[in-house]
C-alpha cells in the first residue's frame, strides 16, 4: 500500500488543506514522506456529520455483526504485514520486536472486545416485571439496558503507536459500545495512522456498515482536536498524553453548551514501595530488576516506575548499588520524537537543580534524540517540601525517596497525587507493613501490584488502567481491559414498552441469552 | 423530640454561628420555630475531617453491617412517627398523605439498598487467574473490585423533603457504596432535616460506626454548599434542584485542583407524545389524565409533564377540550416555598408574553403561595423558533405543541434538550410512528414510558432517573434505583496480592458468595 498522506473521512481519502506535518525518524532526524496536511473545520464538520448519521444505525446492529466487525479490523491490521511494522519502527524509534508485540496486543484487544460485545454483559440488563396487583399502587413493567453515548473522538498517543492509537483501546472500546469513532491522529506517526486507518475503513466496507462509523483526521490538537471535542455531535472523548494537553482538552469539553465525558489518561509516577524484608532478602536483585523496568521503551510508558520509596539503611544501599551498576551499563535509547527528547532533557535539568542528588547516569547518547537514563535520590523531608519532585519525567529517569522510618514512609504515601499504579515489594514478614499501607494506596492508585513491575498492562476483564486525578480525569473508569466499554455507555429505562418495540436485549424470551437481573434475581439462562 | 435548631457534626449537635434561617409554613406564611443558624467554614472543616477519618474504616466494614446500618436508619425514621409527618407538612405545604407515602418510599429505598449491599453485585468482581505457563509472557493474577470514592456531599431537595433529602436516594446510595455523607440541608425544611438527621446520627451510634459517617449542616448553597464541594476531602456530590444552582456548584466541583464527580439532577420538561390512534380512540380520557399528572404535588415534580406534542386536528381538539375542562375545575395548591411560588408567577408572566397562547387556567388562589394551574399552546414553528419555550416551568403549567404532521413532530423531538423522561401514548396501530420516534427519544431521555405518566418514579433495579444534559450533569448515571450506587464507586485492580491481604470479595473461596466473573466466565456459585 502506498501512503498517500490523506485523511480518511468516511469512505473517502481526502488531502488536508492546512499546514502539513511530516513524521521524523527520531533515530536519524530524517523527515519521512509523504506530507500529511492537516484538516480544516470543514473536514471536522463533515466527519462529525457522517458519524452522527451513522450513530442510530450502528448502535443497533446485531451484536454479532459488531463483534465480527472488530475481528475484521484485527484481521486487516495483521494483513498489513511488515509494511506496518517497518513504518511504525521508522516513525517511533521503537525496536521491531516491541512493535510486533504491540501489534499482537492491539489485535488481541480487538478480538477480546468482540468477545465482550457478544457476551453482552455490558448491556447490564435489569428487568422488573409489572406487579399490577400491588397496593396502593401497581408497579409498571420496567426494563433497563445500556446504550451508546454517541460519536466519540479518540486522540492517538505517541508512546503506543498501535495499542493506544488509531485502533487502540479507546477506539476498540468505543466501537464495541456502539459509538462511531473519529480519531485525531498523533502527529508523530501519521503513516502508521494512515495504514491502520485504512484497515478500519476497509473493515467498514467489508462489514456493510455506514461509512461514518470511522474517520481519521490529521492536524494539531489545539486546532483540529479542539474543533472535534467542541463539536455538538461529539458525545465523549478518549485521550492519552500529557497533563497539559489533556487538561486543555478536558476544559474545552466541560465548557461546551452540553458538557461531555472526556477521559484523559495523563501523568503518573507509579510509586514502588520496597518493604524491609524484601529489601533485606533481595535488595540487589530488586535494584537490577527495577532498572530493567525503568528502561523499558526508554521509560516512555504510562506505568514507568518513576518513584522508589524505601526506609534508609544498609539494605537500601545494597539496592541502590545494584541499581547504579545496572544503570551505568544501560545504553541510551532513541526516544519517540525530538520534542519528547527535548522535554526529557529539560526535566533532567530541573531535577539537577532541585534538592535531589544524582545517583548515576546511563551510557552516553550514540545518536540523535536518545534518552540517557538517570537515577536520582532525595530525602523524604525534601520530597514532602518540593511539589515539583512529583512531576512526571517522561523517559528513563527515576527518583528514590529515602525515609527515616515507616511512619515517614506512610507520610510520603499520603502526600502522593493520584497514580495509575502503586507497587509493593514484600516478603511474608512484611505483611503487616503492607496492610498498613494498603488503604492509602487504594485511595491513590487504580492498580496495586505485589512483587512485580508496573510496566506491562494485561488486557483482560480485571485490569484497571486508570486512577485518581491527575493520573486520569475520571477515576471511575479504566482505559485498558474490557471494563473500558462502560465509558461510552449510559443506562436507559423502558416503562411498559410494547413487546414489538422492545430491543432484543430486553425481550421476554431473552433471545440474546444474556445474563440479566430479573426481579432482583439472576435466573439460570 | 424537641427541635433544637442545631447542626449535627458527627455525634455532636452544634449551633451554627451564621445568619439563621427559619422554615416558613407556605400555607400560612407563618415562621416556624426554632431558628437554624448556618454553619461556618470551620464547621465544614470539622465535618469534612470527621468524614475523612471515618472513610477508611467505614468503606471496609462487613457488607452485612453496612446493610444493617441502612435498615436501622429506616427503622429510626419510622420511629419518629407523626412528629416527622406533621413537621414536614408544615414546612412544605404538601398534604399529609403525600408525606406519609414519601416516608414509606424513603424507608423502602433504604431497605432496598441494604439488600443491594448484601448481594454485592455492585462490587463487580472480576478475577483473571494467573497463567504462569503462558508464552511469551506469563499472566499475573489480576482481581478487580469496586471501592468507595470517598466522602460525599448531598444537597437536600425542596420538592421531596424525605425521598430526595437528608436520608433520600443520594444519601442512601452513597452510604451503600461505603462513602461517609455530609448533607447540606435544604433551607425550606430544616426541622424535617434535623429530625431525619438525628435518626441517622442515632443509627451510627447504634451500629458502632465512626461518627464521621454522617453530618448535617445548615446554611446557604453559595456559602456552605460551595465550601463543602470545594473541600479537598470531598470526592463526589449529589444535587437535585434548579439548573442555575446545579451548574454553579458543578462548575465549582470542576474548578477544584482535583475535579470531582458532581451529580446534578436539574431541569426537565418531560415531553409527552400523543400518537394519532391513541388520540383518536381516547383523546378525552387522555386530556383528563394529563391534567391529573400535571397537578400532582402542584406540578413540583422533576418528572412533571411540561410538554405535550401532538399533530393538530379534531382529535387534538378533543384532548384539549377535556384538559381544559379538567384544568378549569382544578383547585390551586400550596407551593413549597414563597420563593418557588414567586418563580412560578414569573414563569407564567414570561409565557404570557411569548407566542404561546393561554388555553385555560385553574381556579383562583385561596391562600398564600398557591399555584394556579395553567395550560398553554403553541405551534411547532413558534416552539422551534423560541428556545425559552423549552425552559422548565416549576409548577402545574404545561405547554401543548401542535405540529402539522409527523415530520414536523419528529423535528420538534430532535430539537428537544436532554430530558429525564419521554412518554408515548399509543395504540397498536401507532407502532410504526412510535418506532420512528424511539431512536430520537433514546438519545434525549433517560426513561421512555408508554401509556403512562412520568410522575411516579419506581425505586427498583431497572429504574433510570437521569438523562442527557441539562436534565442531569451526567447521563451515565441514575439518581433513583439500585444502579445509583455506581455513582460513588471506582474500580481498583490488585495484581498478585497475597491471599492474606486480599479483600474478602476477592478471596479464592468466595466467602461472600458473590456473583463473580472468573476467567471470563460466571461459575455457578
Amino acid at each position: 500500500m502506498t501512503l498517500e498522506g490523506k485523511m480518511l473521512i468516511g469512505q473517502q481519502a481526502i488531502r488536508g488543506q492546512r499546514d502539513a506535518i511530516f513524521a521524523i525518524n527520531p533515530a536519524t532526524n530524517h523527515r519521512l514522506e509523504p506530507a500529511y496536511p492537516g484538516g480544516t473545520q470543514e473536514d471536522v464538520d463533515i466527519a462529525c456529520q457522517l458519524a452522527w448519521d451513522a450513530f442510530d444505525i450502528y448502535r443497533e446492529i446485531p451484536l454479532t455483526d459488531r463483534a465480527n466487525f472488530l475481528e475484521t479490523i484485527a484481521d486487516n491490521i495483521e494483513s498489513l504485514g511488515d509494511e506496518l511494522i517497518d513504518r511504525a519502527v521508522e516513525e517511533t524509534g521503537l525496536p521491531h520486536a516491541r512493535i510486533q508485540g504491540e501489534r499482537g496486543r492491539t489485535c488481541q484487544q480487538l478480538r477480546l472486545f468482540a468477545k465482550t460485545v457478544r457476551a453482552g454483559e455490558w448491556l447490564d440488563v435489569r428487568i422488573d416485571n409489572a406487579i399490577p396487583e400491588r397496593h396502593p399502587l401497581p408497579r409498571a413493567d420496567l426494563r433497563q439496558r445500556h446504550i451508546a453515548l454517541g460519536p466519540v473522538v479518540v486522540f492517538g498517543a505517541s508512546n503506543f503507536p498501535l495499542a493506544f492509537s488509531v485502533a487502540g483501546g479507546d477506539t476498540a472500546s468505543a466501537l464495541a459500545a456502539g459509538c462511531p469513532v473519529i480519531v485525531k491522529a498523533h502527529s508523530a506517526h501519521p503513516g502508521t495512522s494512515e495504514l491502520v486507518g485504512r484497515a478500519i475503513q476497509s473493515a467498514i466496507a467489508q462489514s456493510g456498515l455506514p461509512e461514518g462509523v470511522f474517520s481519521l483526521i490529521f492536524g494539531s490538537g489545539r486546532e483540529v482536536g479542539h474543533a472535534l471535542v467542541t463539536h455538538p455531535t461529539i458525545k465523549a472523548a478518549g485521550f492519552t498524553g500529557s497533563q497539559s494537553g489533556g487538561l486543555a482538552l478536558w476544559r474545552a469539553a466541560q465548557s461546551r453548551a452540553e458538557p461531555i465525558p472526556f477521559y484523559a489518561e495523563m501523568s503518573s509516577i507509579n510509586p514502588v514501595f520496597l518493604l524491609p524484608e524484601a529489601l533485606k532478602s533481595r535488595g540487589a536483585t530488586l535494584g537490577e530488576a527495577f532498572i530493567g523496568s525503568m528502561n523499558m521503551g526508554a521509560g516512555q510508558f504510562c506505568t514507568n516506575p518513576g518513584l522508589v520509596i524505601a526506609v534508609q539503611g544498609p539494605e537500601l544501599d545494597t539496592f541502590i548499588s545494584a541499581a547504579k551498576h545496572a544503570l551505568e551499563g544501560s545504553e541510551a535509547q532513541t526516544m519517540l520524537t525530538p520534542g519528547i527528547h527535548e522535554a526529557y532533557e529539560a526535566s533532567l535539568k530541573t531535577l539537577s537543580t532541585s534538592k535531589a542528588q544524582e545517583v548515576a547516569r546511563g551510557q552516553n547518547e550514540q545518536g540523535p534524540n536518545q534518552c540517557r537514563p538517570g537515577l536520582f535520590m532525595t530525602s523524604a523531608t525534601d520530597f514532602l517540601a518540593d511539589e515539583t519532585l512529583q512531576a512526571e519525567v517522561f523517559g528513563a529517569t527515576s527518583l528514590i525517596v529515602a525515609c527515616q522510618n515507616e511512619a515517614e514512609r506512610r507520610h510520603v504515601a499520603e502526600h502522593l497525587e493520584g497514580q495509575l499504579t502503586a507497587t509493593l515489594h514484600m516478603e511474608d514478614d512484611d505483611t503487616e507493613v503492607a496492610r498498613a499501607l494498603l488503604p492509602v494506596l487504594e485511595r491513590k492508585a487504580g492498580r496495586i501490584l505485589v512483587n512485580g513491575w508496573p510496566t506491562g498492562v494485561e488486557v483482560c476483564d480485571a485490569m484497571v488502567h486508570g486512577g485518581p486525578f491527575p493520573a486520569t480525569s475520571d477515576a471511575r473508569t479504566t482505559s485498558v481491559g474490557t471494563a473500558a466499554i462502560f465509558r461510552f455507555l449510559r443506562p436507559i429505562c423502558y416503562q411498559d414498552l410494547p413487546a414489538e418495540l422492545l430491543p432484543d436485549a430486553l425481550a421476554d424470551d431473552n433471545p440474546l441469552a444474556l445474563n440479566r437481573l430479573v426481579d432482583g434475581q439472576r435466573p439460570i439462562k
